[in-house]
């Protein structure tokens, strides 16, 4: 196998821990803080998880180690989308697990929960663990989205575990996977299965995080790569002046990442989706918003710009909401087969424009026909419009360039478009995205050992160095709520939306009208891993503003 | 001003000289070597270039400054493309200057070659030049594509020359911006003018490179960034194990840059467009070639694979060339009309059934619906079909898409779309091209001191450390050779492309079977500007392989 130079230099990289992890498992105690409440709901998710509901937060310290002596075996799982630094979780846990006693075992459950279905695992030993020691990818053992979710599930996974003599799974996941590990964790306690659960927060969205978690490993390493390439673009505008660039980024629900990249970068143009949705913004004011900035520099002779998308936006404009339901419903069915059966696109056009409501074609009639067929054309199996597949980007450069023609500018307007996604969550993990998972992972070990369950591994205060990190446990059921999914009552982790009263919107907001008539780009350039501390430590500005630090 | 803590940092850095530049520069003589010729085409160059023809190659080397003392006034313009680096040949250049002379004046020409016609320039002082140390960019002073060839504008340009006392023009551009530096020398000698001109080479594209010149400046930071990036998608595919990813780079005519990233990389397909000519591959063979590969993985439970496609390989594809030349003369002039109004894309698809030749029909219907419509509905104000528009990462996996259906492959086979290309052209230039680009500046001084005109700044030896670099100049009339260009004979430097018997492609085809039938990625991570030499310090495979070095 032929490895990259960096791949090399960053095996010999040594993770750094919390202060208080750093003195040998031997000499590490537990502090119990107070018995925990779920976020709301309190009355519903007890009665959901008599046997973990309200246990104490706790946080580990120096002290004598006095956990019961006992050999580990413990079982780990990659859950959901890739984030950088999922390797080094595993990596911490094992080295923890290692230290403790050689004889404790890690099982990697391969491709995801499907793994501890189906039986389908790895054991971990020294040189298989070294190849991965601070790498980007779920590689190591692959990741899937299978939920684990039903009792039928639980049964196979506690049968799997007592096969091996496992007495704990090690869940590395997104707020689903950790709500669903919680549920497992539950089934094993009530089943006196004696296998313990600790959840890991993981997700390059950043929308796992409260007021315990301050955030999810990933978002780091994932917006470093999409700020370094956004900045590159930047420069490039600000250099040719003759491109408008639009960037799409992902994040499906929440806009976190699109605002971290606007804080490290200073676009044109940055959208937020939680804004556009509490503002109740239609696409026509979003696209006016866009065409002033596009107008205003265009007459200081700046006829270059960038602006940042969030992947989801346009499920978060009411109107545009409204038109997809009522797409759906119009294909419903057998009504697909006589629209499909229409020989043109003209044809179709006038059974739509016959179906839908005036107020909903009016903002159809807008969409340029690329995104409108896209619309009809590409459904999926159950018949419903493919919101993920709308390219969003291309949407909003259409839209301003009509904007543009109404208002009869006659400045220049070209756009280019990019989609960054893939290209982040599999990045060698930041120095930070490296300790911290490393870290994430030890102390996932300490809590295990312990005896805890239903626990998420919890580092925080990490804004600061790693010396300063406090590493503890929050049982996962303080961090729930009831929400309603799919027509039932779910016990869930409530996503983090972007706060519109938070730091760091609140400091976009301030800037945000400058950087739109001016050129205040800033230029983050690549990830480093090595070099001067301000340079390769520093985690993200939205952290910084949230712990009420300047940036 | 806000900039990046990594701008910040990289202000300090201090490129590296070659070692025969870093005694000062009243310690640097000239060594003449032998009389050039012209690579082709002798007697016609030399009729062309009668006072820059035949000139001798020069190195400089340590020694007593022999140059005739006199206050220089230079001018610098960055032509065409950006490629990372190019702030650096600038603050090369200013640093020799006012090391020679403190009262010595450089000009920047605004937004490339038109600012010297325009007479719109900076002066550089030292907080100005400053900013832009060791950056991305060329926003520095801006690029522009205006060519400088016709006499009339040699005129004005030697009239702005006289005005500001500037005795030397110091251009920064690719291949063509360089001959027109040759055609800009003679004629400036021609007329007594008492203006050199001095060329550096400049392009992310590789393709301005011979038996002097090793490399352009810029394709090393280039083919990093999208290696990046790439590795990094690479390392999704091999983790989330269910998609295939197309990724299209930049570089219209040559594929050095898509070679370089299969170099770095090692994905399972990558498409070189000197070899889909040179063969005279078909669309289906390729498709097919393509096709084997997801089949041959798929088996093997490798739903998932990476292909780069050059950006230009579709007009290297003879089939596809004949057809939208077909495509150009059945939309000639008043036939366009007739097309346009046909009501429906049936009709139109009719059209071009009855005007086309029976081969090419064949081809274009291959095509995926939404490649054939681009090249009938978007066409450029001649009415000619964009080529450069065509999403070729779509149109080959749309294209193996259907030999899977033909061939009854019941696989899984889901393609995802990149294009890399504005990603690269800005970012912070790698430690290598910092220092290259600065020799290149600094070196391009010398030349002028010493009273060279029409040659290039070369800087060689380029695989090893700096200090074993070889410093001098080459006449670029040396470099030329006539070709056919719109019609005429042009004397022009001889664009290189990838050769099909050169190192660098023989080891690719050495080992892509395997590439193609197994996963042997490597993911070089993002670009280091500190760390151990090997991480920071290498510059490309290519270039190791073409200087015998194994990688």
């Amino acid at each position: 196998m032929k490895i990259s130079s960096l791949q090399k230099a960053r095996y010999e990289y040594q993770p750094k821990l919390p202060g208080m992890l750093r003195h040998g498992i031997s000499d590490i105690c537990v502090k119990e803080g107070s018995e925990t409440q779920s976020v709301a709901d309190q009355e519903k998710i007890k009665a959901l998880f008599p046997n973990t509901y309200g246990k104490k937060e706790i946080t580990f310290q120096k002290g004598k180690n006095t956990s019961v002596a006992k050999k580990h075996s413990v079982g780990v799982i990659l859950s959901g989308g890739q984030a950088p630094g999922g390797h080094n979780v595993i990596c911490g846990l094992y080295d923890a697990l290692k230290e403790t006693n050689p004889d404790n075992v890690l099982y990697g459950f391969k491709n995801g929960p499907s793994g501890l279905i189906e039986d389908d695992y790895v054991v971990f030993d020294d040189a298989y663990i070294n190849a991965y020691r601070n790498t980007g990818g779920f590689d190591i053992i692959g990741s899937g989205r299978t939920k684990l979710e039903t009792n039928e599930q639980f049964e196979i996974a506690a049968e799997v575990c007592k096969k091996h003599g496992i007495t704990a799974i090690v869940i590395i996941g997104g707020d689903d996977s950790n709500t669903n590990a919680a549920v497992l964790a539950e089934y094993f306690a009530a089943h006196n299965t004696g296998v313990q659960v600790i959840g890991c927060p993981k997700t390059i969205d950043g929308d796992l995080k409260n007021e315990d978690i301050e955030c999810s490993f990933g978002f780091d390493t994932a917006t470093k790569t999409y700020s370094e390439l956004i900045g590159n673009i930047e420069r490039d505008a600000n250099s040719a002046k003759k491109y408008w660039h639009f960037i799409k980024v992902m994040g499906r629900s929440a806009s976190h990442v699109a605002l971290e990249c606007a804080l490290e970068t200073q676009p044109n143009i940055c959208l937020i989706s939680e804004e556009v949705a509490a503002k109740k913004q239609s696409l026509s004011e979003i696209a006016n918003y866009i065409a002033d900035s596009v107008e205003a520099r265009g007459k200081k002779g700046m006829n270059f710009g960038v602006a940042i998308i969030p992947e989801g936006v346009v499920e978060f404009v009411p109107e545009f909401g409204k038109l997809i339901a009522e797409i759906n419903e119009l294909l419903a069915g057998a009504k697909a087969e006589a629209f499909n059966a229409l020989p043109t696109w003209a044809a179709k056009y006038e059974f739509i424009k016959a179906g839908l409501t005036a107020e909903s074609f009016a903002v159809f009639d807008i969409l340029p026909q690329s995104i409108q067929q896209q619309l009809f054309l590409e459904r999926d199996p159950h018949g419903n419009v493919q919101v993920s597949l709308i390219e969003s980007e291309k949407l909003f450069s259409a839209l301003v360039k009509d904007v543009l023609a109404k208002r009869g500018y006659k400045g220049k307007f070209n756009a280019l478009h990019h989609f960054f996604g893939y290209e982040g969550r599999c990045a060698f993990p930041s120095n930070f995205d490296s300790d911290y998972c490393y870290s994430l992972g030890y102390n996932a070990f300490m809590l295990i050992q312990y005896g805890y369950t239903g626990y998420l591994s919890k580092v925080s205060n990490l804004s600061k160095p790693a010396t300063e990190w406090v590493a503890g446990g929050m049982p996962i059921t303080k961090m729930m709520n009831i929400e309603r999914r799919h027509g039932e009552d779910k016990p869930v982790i409530r996503k983090a939306l972007v706060e519109l009263d938070g730091a760091p919107f609140k400091y976009f907001e301030a800037h945000r009208e400058e950087w739109s008539k001016e050129t205040c780009y800033t230029y983050p350039g690549a990830i480093q891993y090595y070099g001067p501390a301000e340079v390769c430590d520093l985690t993200t500005r939205t952290l910084a503003l949230e712990k009420g630090e300047e940036i």
